[in-house]
């Protein structure tokens, strides 16, 4: 049995491991094997370094059951359950700007399915808009690699348009015509932050 | 055996649970039984309730090992560590501009000690600061339940003290002079927002 020390990094199988995934990266400028998630990651590491923005992702939320607390080693968390998110899953400040934003992926090609979003989420993009925070969503094709930054005001019509009845998905069109293509980069992987310069303006 | 399954609230034991608490506080405008953590969380609360703001606590990261999928249930984490926040615990928008902010309480009556804080939260205040984030601690002496708003760049510079060898804690005199008193209320117990509005003016 391996055991996994906390190291403050995700728990990465050995098979598959931030190492290799590092040394492909060398070989090609392709997505092969990084998920959204994880060049999401690099590109905000990529602008906390930087001094660009200081923007993070937020630890997946847990309900803590049982902890032991064996004598000299770390407390273990023995029984606890995946928690659904109150809030999307990344945020933080750019230029004094409050950034919010949730990213998804799909296997579909033309069409973004809205069931990647819940309505907890929908409620939290609300309320940012009311407190006037910049909020958006990454959508990933993954097929593809295309990925698209879309303001959350969008989302909110596309769901309400699902809640009156209609199509429960975003089509590509939509999306190609409201949102902003972010072409795959280097470092940044994702430069999200050169369309909230653009669409926003800030000095 | 109990089964505890998540339903959005931290586990709290019977033998004090959230009624209670509620219950007593009818009794009571005092702190019994409440920490910093509930009464800034119900603060939140009640901010996102009324559009004040919109202000989460992060969740506790904990770093997975093991999880596993019964038939017909939900997924069970077997094992998994608590792992050091990188950031702060709090943080979100008013009125556009980013909050962030950490709350810690002491049972010292003449000053804050500073080990409180992680290193790894100094430097995010740091990069919140240069960002232009609205960034600030809230300190409670638990003896008297007196609570504090402290500026972030007070925190640095105490800290800094620290480190260039001096004293390890924040004089109680200090935080008087340089933060400001929070009085405890009712609804919301905790109304930092004031503050933030007496300091930065936002409009």
């Amino acid at each position: 049995m391996n055991f996994h020390y906390p190291n403050g990094r995700r728990y990465v199988p050995a098979a598959k491991s931030t190492k290799t995934i590092k040394a492909e990266k060398k070989w090609s400028y392709s997505n092969r094997g990084m998920t959204l998630e994880e060049d999401i990651n690099e590109t905000n590491e990529f602008y906390l370094e930087h001094g660009i923005a200081s923007i993070h992702k937020k630890p997946t939320p847990v309900q803590i059951v049982q902890v032991d607390y064996p004598k000299r080693s770390a407390a273990v968390i023995k029984e606890a359950y995946f928690k659904q998110a109150s809030t999307t899953d990344y945020n933080g400040v750019y230029k004094g700007k409050y950034i919010d934003f949730e990213a998804k992926e799909t296997q579909n090609t033309t069409s973004f399915p809205l069931k990647n979003f819940h309505e907890h989420q929908v409620k939290h993009v609300e309320k940012v808009l009311a407190q006037k925070g910049i909020c958006f969503v990454i959508l990933r094709f993954s097929a593809t690699e295309e990925v698209y930054f879309l303001e959350a005001h969008y989302l909110l019509s596309y769901w309400k348009r699902m809640k009156d009845g209609g199509r429960k998905s975003i089509t590509k069109a939509e999306i190609e015509s409201h949102g902003h293509h972010i072409p795959l980069g280097f470092q940044p992987r994702i430069d999200y932050i050169k369309i909230i310069d653009y669409l926003y303006n800030l000095n």
